[in-house]
């Protein structure tokens, strides 16, 4: 199966899979064009915060491969940096692929060095997520039932996944470990996207809405929780709405809470205060696909992202290793 | 606006609101026998605690009028108290009216005595949600916000509602309360019938999903929690799955939780491990409408209610006043 997003080498553009079409379908579309990626980004074609990182490198290549002139071109990586706001990834690759084109005189050369720059992003990527799965499968043991929140897998990565992927490494060891997805509204990342992606690789996954964390908490069937993140800050972690829920209910019935993520999703220098929350339509949770789940002028709040504190997280899993919050704040 | 379910005198049938058609459609569907109505409350066109007391009621009166003999009629009678599991309310309606009928000596009289028991049982729902209204509403300051979970409005009972109920009796004596609707997944009891009957009266709502529940918490914007209940037992409440997640991260916001329910709800000798919890379809996560959400084949645990435990509750709001837990489990 190919890898969330890739760069086609023959027809020079970006390839991804259509996340908004999967289960029922599942589709590759390209972009030719960093304006069709922004489109991407922000229907969520392609999302996660790793998968993002190689988005916007990937981005600038286009975007170097097709702006008319420096101005055209600096308007458009600030388009693409600022695409989606939350998730710091998208403004890692950018930077990285965009200060590596800059080293270019002509636009070939750019072009050359964006897409360098891009290609050692998702490949960094994978190893990264490799490195996650290794330090994390430890704190995993033969038997554990683990919940999870959104897709921190394969398809928001470049491949094998964070919150995942431990949970992949953990069965490739050859330990028995069973997934609780949440279905995680409203888009349902994860009725839509973990649950297809644990089915594929043959782990034993069951779907539960998200209000029945704390309820199967309570019957004991639950042995961690492992989350994906958007950004690490200096104070606790954003991701998918839910996220701080879940962490509540983990710490009311002393269940380990863990949140896998690599380095490039840290921005330590920040507080959460400091960090923006996208809200999205309110048509998420008035419709679902054609059907009507709402009067359609009912008033909705619809943050992307929560905020959950350092107190609630057992530990931050990253491809150095398994970090305790008391010793990320010391850093 | 008729009553969520009513007894049509001319044509001697059952007639209550669609609920699976709100709030795209209103529409007023009949049932002229008791298999009718079973499959109305197993299908959720009519739910609600409260409302499916009167249902049950009503149900026997179908009973009686269409039985070919007795043994038919209490084939029928438990077949209707069965038709779902946890709510008390509907063995409640459906003993008492079947009790009543019992006076009768001919099948016309056994007709006129379930009728007016089930008359009966209706007028007191409405007595009693307006008494839990009032002891409810002077918990409620002006300017509150109340989270709540699910339907427990007038769509839950005959009219007024358990919960909603509350709010509007304080929205009736002229304080400002703003209502913060979950969606509660997996039916969107929240978004389709709780944001549609405070729309029609006027009433300040806003929907999110369950999951932001502790995020609007944590951002200090919630005053009150008020759900209804399907069952009081001794050691505590069911209720719609969600309420003990909500009760959960409530009592890590030092936020008053409460439940609002009619004496009809109270099941006192029981404890809460001798209740089934009705587990219901897979498809209810998987498709929404005919919007595939999930993976065919994907395992689901879809159970429709939760236990939530007193040490979570604030107080009990029925028609006899509020009442604190450590009271209840004295009695």
């Amino acid at each position: 199966m190919m890898r969330t997003i890739a760069w086609d080498d023959e027809r020079e553009l970006v390839a991804l899979i259509d996340q908004t079409l999967l289960p029922a379908e599942y589709r590759i579309v390209t972009c030719a064009k960093a304006d069709t990626l922004i489109e991407a980004i922000q229907s969520l074609k392609v999302r996660g915060a790793p998968a993002l990182g190689a988005a916007g490198a990937f981005g600038v290549v286009l975007a170097c491969m097709n702006a008319p002139d420096d101005r055209s071109l600096r308007q458009m990586v600030n388009k693409l940096r600022a695409a989606r706001p939350t998730a710091v990834n998208l403004a890692y690759g950018v930077d990285r692929a965009f200060q590596a084109a800059l080293k270019g005189a002509s636009r070939s050369e750019r072009v050359a060095y964006a897409l360098a720059e891009a290609r050692q992003i998702a490949e960094e990527d994978v190893v990264v997520n490799r490195q996650i799965g290794e330090h994390g499968s430890a704190l995993l043991e033969d038997g554990d039932v683990v919940l999870t929140h959104c897709n921190a897998g394969r398809l928001a990565c470049v491949e094998w996944g964070t919150a995942l992927g431990v949970v992949r490494t953990a069965v490739a060891q050859g330990k028995r470990i069973e997934v609780l997805a949440c279905e995680t509204r409203p888009l349902n990342q994860g009725s839509r996207l973990t649950a297809w992606e644990l089915l594929q690789d043959g782990i034993p996954v069951t779907l539960i809405t998200d209000s029945m964390s704390a309820a199967v908490m309570r019957q004991g069937i639950v042995d961690k929780v492992i989350v994906g993140a958007d950004r690490v800050v200096r104070d606790g972690v954003f991701n998918k709405i839910g996220t701080y829920m879940h962490a509540v209910v983990a710490k009311a019935h002393a269940i380990p809470f863990y949140v896998a993520a690599p380095c490039s999703s840290f921005d330590l220098k920040r507080l959460s205060e400091e960090v923006r929350i996208e809200e999205r339509a309110p048509e998420e949770l008035i419709y679902c696909g054609t059907n009507q789940l709402a009067p359609r002028d009912v008033r909705v709040y619809n943050p992307a992202f929560d905020f959950t504190p350092f107190e609630l997280i057992e530990a931050v899993i990253t491809e150095r290793g398994v970090i305790r919050p008391a010793e990320l704040t010391e850093r």
